[in-house]
């Protein structure tokens, strides 16, 4: 993979890629075009080879994508070998949906354990998975190798959570929180990825009474 | 707002915009500069300016935006008086998750039924909302107003149901399952807004690998 700076839209794609190709392995297709691969897509064939260069090529024009190369290649671009201890903050309704979703442990996402202070879920488990209190969180972290720390906690508390752990060895947040991150993430080094669902569900509104 | 083409990166950015300045009104700030603005947003001054001209400006350059002003012309852009009856198919971890959350109903998001096929949720409600027999869809939403569906459902059925509610008039779909619909939507003029949990968790690895 070149070192040159990928653009973030290239690499957003790059997972809508992988899924599409892990699909079209299991149908047992092994060549693939890229005006088919765009098609099932909705992007330009020149916009997904374009993508492609941006990685050094994968194949040869005229000829087709090799379906298997082209996914273990982006597999590796989008390091999904790798394996990442988490830990994750808020037992509250989405933190149990993330904790329950099976997919995230294929993708190397392993979850240890969830602190709240709620003194209902405390003391419990889901999905097998340890709830502990709020209060022994750092000292977890320090003494159990984390990499990850999924926020989904209420907003008003995201800032704290980071002036928390910043300095423990955090690589990243994955932040459901409506807290914004970065500036307190960018003090201690840690990257953050959101995932905000009220602002799909706007821009969802805001296409509905555009484009309709 | 003019007719041209806004992009869908500047789209993006404005729910985090409204975000902000709904932030700052609440702290009782009237003024703020793009600069101000661009640092808490992890943005350029030049590029908040940009965004700004795209929808006809909204300040005077050197005196700061008004924030009430900004604030209420993202939210008409946006679209977030309108409301929009939803429903949703999939009661299961995330669906769950998705109904309980109080915050989608402040933006016009009226869920008013849940759709699922196992016998121990349907006949219950979830957060109030009644869950309903999937073979019921189809007649519910003939006869009851319905603009958007929610589809919290596995990979597998999601183009199952956009066939089930195509030409009934649901103007777009609200899609957390790993099912690509642009095809299927597209034939029966529905929008599709996605939220792929996975997607973002791939985006933060390759991030983790990268970045650091």
């Amino acid at each position: 993979m070149d070192d040159k700076k990928i653009s973030i839209a290239v690499i957003k794609r790059l997972p809508r890629y992988y899924r599409y190709l892990s699909d079209l392995l299991d149908a047992g297709i092994t060549k693939i075009s890229s005006k088919e691969l765009s098609e099932r897509m909705d992007l330009t064939a020149s916009q997904v080879r374009q993508d492609f260069n941006c990685f050094g090529g994968f194949g040869q024009q005229g000829y087709g994508y090799n379906v298997r190369k082209l996914y273990e290649e982006i597999a590796e671009i989008l390091g999904i070998e790798q394996a990442y201890d988490v830990v994750m903050v808020g037992a509250g309704n989405m933190g149990q949906a993330v904790a329950k979703y099976d997919n995230f442990k294929r993708r190397g996402y392993n979850l240890n354990a969830i602190f709240d202070i709620n003194p209902d879920v405390v003391g419990n488990t889901i999905a097998g998975i340890p709830v502990y209190h709020l209060d022994d969180m750092v000292e977890y972290i320090k003494t159990h190798k984390t990499d990850i720390v999924t926020l989904t906690v209420p907003a008003k508390v995201g800032t704290t959570i980071v002036d928390m752990i910043g300095g423990l060895g955090i690589k990243g947040i994955w932040n459901f929180s409506y807290a914004d991150l970065h500036e307190a993430a960018e003090k201690y080094g840690i990257i953050v990825e959101n995932v905000h669902l009220s602002d799909s569900l706007m821009i969802l509104g805001y296409r509905l009474h555009t484009e309709k």
